[in-house]
């Protein structure tokens, strides 16, 4: 039985009424967003998470960072350690998107340390296995990605990102249209690259029911992902990605049916002026479905930063409706991420989740912000930094340039604003 | 006589037509925009900007960064080098904020070695001269202040910052209605403590026109400061901000009609959800007059990472109409920033105001998005650098972790998805 199942009997998981009190909810509220399947729940049937999560509508915006191994940098202590990292810093799932070599076991060993969700993306492994056994993926056959999922589900994944809408229609309805950079989503292109070598329909849409049966077994998430989602900013909105979206809300209705929980993965590079529409037409096609977006990347041309791009597409996104932000590291577009890096993704992803919650009127987002501007205001320093998003890190810089003062901080010193501030405000009551 | 006067006549400064190419629009527009106060190009009457820039509606988004010293960081060679670092990362303009010792040699540096535009907040300098001559800042002579402001006029300061809306009837107004932090701004908390002290009118308020005497002489900007910014969330938009605002308003009008260019300061700490009418009523209460805006910061809670919190409300606010962004550092509530502070703080503004850019259709600012996408696509690695904000980074962090493929990237490896999609279009045509 899957969750929705049980939901559905009226058993209530043990876990939810504390999920409720985090998210500072009824618990009932919880019960009824995953029943509409405006929000999920994602984890494996087979084992209990010490930290799931509700993801979508009313809830707080949460945070997943992917790691994994590449074969171009195949270390997977350092995958390992970046779970630690990418959970201390505040993610909420992890996705292990390894291709090098050992994948089960990397996936094992990700699964057995992490304290969140997991979630993967099985053509991957498909696609190595392929490489391995048949010389090249397009040469995989069709049994094969459906066993590569089912061990995903075997091993405990609680989430599984298939591109499902990446149809032949789709396919060419694209180059019909034309784009600066076709496709970007690695596992919709390697999809795409089997599907038209074989003359054959996408395997993960032409089997859906084999897939969702799969799911079921296992009660893992679908994440339905978005092979077309933009690659750069001239591609945004086009009618492939919408194209797709439509499919994506087509299947969202039929895993409903099945009791699988669903989210839609989103874009992508999107202009600013664009990401509201995106995020609204997302939940209307896909019926309110949690949207779980990879950006949006507001530029093209600041690599190296593209923590800070997705930070300023992420928050606006969420505050439009995105659930889930899947953090963007300062590597992105350059190399695999460093440990460093998957903490500064998360950082950044975190600011603009808190950001939008406060927008969204998330139920106690606000608390932290009045904490720490009353110690502001108290020239309390310690105080500040305990309420901070990185604790450690307020300590350090300011006692690199400590101030004469102690109360006061080496930006303004004697003409500090909240002293002269709160001066002239008690003279006016004594004067009063 | 001003820019204005001259415009007035018909004479064309030999500059603006470079302006107009540089910003892709006709020489008309930009005398129009500078004619109705809707935009300003600043630069003092008595010296030659090698970059003077225009800020206003319809114009490429300007950034700021501010230097200076303060008492209890006062290296006056640091400060100077902030301003290469600056505009090497794009800044349109500098502000010396120093409060240190030599404030008028640092200010007659700062301005010999900018090709900037510089702007200075001249009531820092009035209250340390006050110190220095009469124990406290609350026993500043008005002569003094403005003794000071001619100064800063004399030596080629190109815009100010006065803070003249900071009325007695907006402190009490203040303090009818509480804060969490009553005043942030170090020039405004100041002035405000003087006028309760000395229980008198806001001197910049009582004695405007010859403040506007002073700025037609040397036709300096006025940047009509906001006391009464918000420095927390809670404290948002609420009638002291506002109540400032609307006296702004009216001084704009005053100062447009003695031929004085004018701009507005904003805030803040401003909510994502409010940044919009933030914007708009900033347009319709101050005429249009650009607006220039600090942060705006959607969360209080990042301190060391408000390069990014203001990232995201910059680019929100300039999006909704901003003009002008004063870059926030990730020093910022912690200490004065160091050099490469001051670094990270240009480069997330730039990117701010350029995804601001491309969602207000900037003309032109597309370009470098399509160039790097294409270069992207070709995996033309060294094309792609060319096109970045940071080329020099974008070669650094590649080369830290080399492909085995020099056409990849170690995130995908042979994986890519850019050589998947290639090889499935391309297999496409070929079958059709």
């Amino acid at each position: 039985m899957t969750l929705i199942d049980k939901l559905k009997r009226g058993e209530i998981p043990s876990h939810l009424p504390a999920i409720a009190v985090r998210e500072q909810r009824d618990p009932q509220v919880v019960v009824d967003r995953l029943l509409s399947g405006r929000a999920v729940m994602p984890q494996n049937s087979g084992k209990t998470l010490p930290q799931p999560v509700v993801i979508g509508e009313g809830f707080r915006t949460k945070i997943n960072a992917n790691i994994g191994t590449s074969p171009d940098h195949d270390h997977q202590a350092e995958e390992l350690k970046k779970i630690d990292v990418a959970v201390a810093a505040g993610a909420d799932a992890v996705m292990d998107l390894s291709t090098g070599a050992r994948i089960r076991d990397t996936r094992r060993r990700v699964i057995a340390k992490s304290l969140v969700a997991v979630g993967t993306v099985p053509i991957y492994e498909a696609a190595v296995r392929a490489r391995d056994r048949y010389k090249a993926f397009v040469n995989m056959p069709v049994d094969d990605l459906f066993d590569v999922i089912r061990d995903h589900g075997a091993d405990g994944v609680d989430f599984i990102t298939v591109h499902c809408g990446a149809t032949r229609a789709v396919v060419e309805m694209l180059a019909r249209q034309g784009r600066v950079m076709d496709m970007v989503s690695r596992g919709g292109s390697l999809l795409v690259e089997w599907m038209i070598y074989n003359d054959r329909e996408n395997p993960l849409f032409e089997h859906y029911d084999r897939l969702l049966e799969i799911a079921r077994e296992f009660d893992m998430t679908l994440s339905l992902g978005d092979g077309f989602r933009p690659g750069c900013l001239a591609d945004a909105t086009d009618r492939a990605q919408i194209g797709e979206l439509m499919v994506l809300g087509d299947l969202t209705s039929r895993a409903r049916e099945a009791g699988v929980q669903v989210m839609i993965e989103g874009p992508g590079h999107v202009p600013l002026h664009q990401i509201e529409e995106n995020m609204k037409i997302e939940k209307s096609l896909c019926e309110g479905a949690p949207f779980y977006v990879l950006g949006p990347l507001v530029t093209d041309i600041a690599p190296g930063y593209d923590h800070i791009t997705a930070a300023i597409g992420g928050a606006l996104a969420a505050m439009h409706g995105a659930d889930f932000l899947c953090y963007v590291t300062p590597a992105e577009h350059l190399r695999l991420p460093t440990v460093e890096d998957v903490r500064q993704g998360v950082i950044a992803s975190r600011i603009a989740a808190h950001a939008a919650d406060i927008a969204k009127g998330i139920p106690g987002a606000m608390e932290a912000d009045l904490a720490i501007s009353r110690a502001r205001k108290a020239l309390d320093w310690e105080e500040q930094a305990r309420h901070a998003i990185d604790p450690e890190l307020v300590r350090r810089m300011r006692s690199e340039r400590p101030p004469r003062d102690e109360n006061l901080c080496t930006m303004c010193g004697e003409f500090c604003a909240i002293r002269a501030s709160s001066e002239a405000y008690r003279l006016l009551n004594i004067k009063k």
